[in-house]
């Protein structure tokens, strides 16, 4: 399956009065790190709504184990875990610097066709990059956002 | 000219790690204001969007005194400075529950059409509205929000 | 157990390019939601963070079933579902004006002392009061934020 | 003055309905910008609230040109303007890929004791980074976030 990793400065406006990362903010985190993996794996989720597809979250799920604090360089892991009918469901882990795990989560985003909204099939070509029949089994590492 | 008065509880997720709201939620409380505003003169821009016009902001000012702490319940004031061809002024006013001003402010707006998003004239019946022509110098009060 | 409804209107910061609220917004309505249920139940949140215990969110669960638009007047609901040791999980239900159940969800915070960011216990007040012994089973139902 | 240009691609958490990024999110992009200026000048932000001075924002300013889209690739520059007494004021721009200025703007804060939240001066030798005395006149450019 297709994996990738990636890295991201936290911002001053992530954090909250507790000191830390609002958890909120992982799940955006979530968003950047597999959207940053569809665009490595060569199939942009921009070029996937300009082909009429669009693919809205219906769950997500996360663990928070350690806190992130300002300025702290994360790292994000994306990993396609599996397409089910027009399910798809990918897991991430967040970690900071010295390697300590913050936080798991997983999302599932269902396949919709944009105009009518109503579920549909993801672009063959889509979903080979997605599950490595392309590039298979790649671990992309790309070092980003301020590092 | 319109006037508006609202309250508004701090989230945590608006705080920051100096303590206080990050100061990039003060433009956000400016545009709720401004919508609550809208909605008490009678004209949603809800309704405005769905009448084929947008009102993007093309300018904002603000400037700030005092910090705004979590769980403060803050005032927010709104009021409509000019419309001057396709461009609508409003100041704003952000307030503790002590009544000591945190934050002042200013936005400017253009009319758009929203299919071909060039500027144009704002419908009559927003402009009176607005203007305070049908409902003159009003001032509206309305705790909100988690009082 | 203690439960506990608002509503809340939808803001055009909360929405996104495929035209809804973005998914992230909803793990801040459960907060909002919790926070206002504190409140109600007569202990906010300001104030136990106030004597020394926070509440980090250990784990956040949600299920999206249809999207909520600009503008729309959304219900929360929060209710607390169990304390077990030094964790309290509560459970979320986000719906439109129609009454149609857009989200659900659930999240779990953990009583750490503020000075030593270590596990603690729940004060007593607070625990009775979440769980409904102070006030039984209460449903508390409150119309905010801009109805 | 010190100068800085980095790049930075547009989330789809930070668009909204209208289907650009919203326009509060500049004013979140200018910190980001001065955040890397400094790391870039060798004086970190986060060192200079180490060392027990922080820099909270007294006034923001922003111009909107043209509306950037979801996924992209903005350029942010940073100058600094002037440093007056306690104030230091930063100006900023936003292109896109094809070098349309799509926002401008300037910061302008103060150096305050963290400790007694009372204006203080600045660390000299954060100064001198500052206005370009250790590192006279630079201009440093960095490709960041997700190129």
């Amino acid at each position: 399956m297709l994996s990738y990793e990636m890295t991201h400065r936290v911002a001053y406006y992530e954090t909250d009065v507790m000191g830390y990362v609002h958890h909120s903010n992982y799940v955006r985190y979530f968003e950047i790190a597999r959207t940053e993996m569809m665009r490595a794996a060569g199939f942009t989720y921009a070029e996937l709504e300009a082909s009429g597809v669009m693919m809205p979250i219906i769950e997500v799920h996360s663990r928070y184990y350690q806190p992130a604090k300002y300025d702290d360089l994360l790292t994000f892991r994306a990993t396609v875990k599996e397409l089910q009918g027009v399910r798809l469901t990918i897991e991430y882990e967040v970690l900071n610097e010295i390697g300590t795990l913050l936080c798991s989560g997983s999302t599932t985003l269902a396949f919709i066709d944009a105009a009518t909204r109503r579920p549909c099939r993801a672009p063959e070509d889509f979903v080979s990059r997605i599950l490595g029949v392309v590039t298979p089994t790649i671990t992309i590492s790309k070092t980003t956002f301020m590092q």
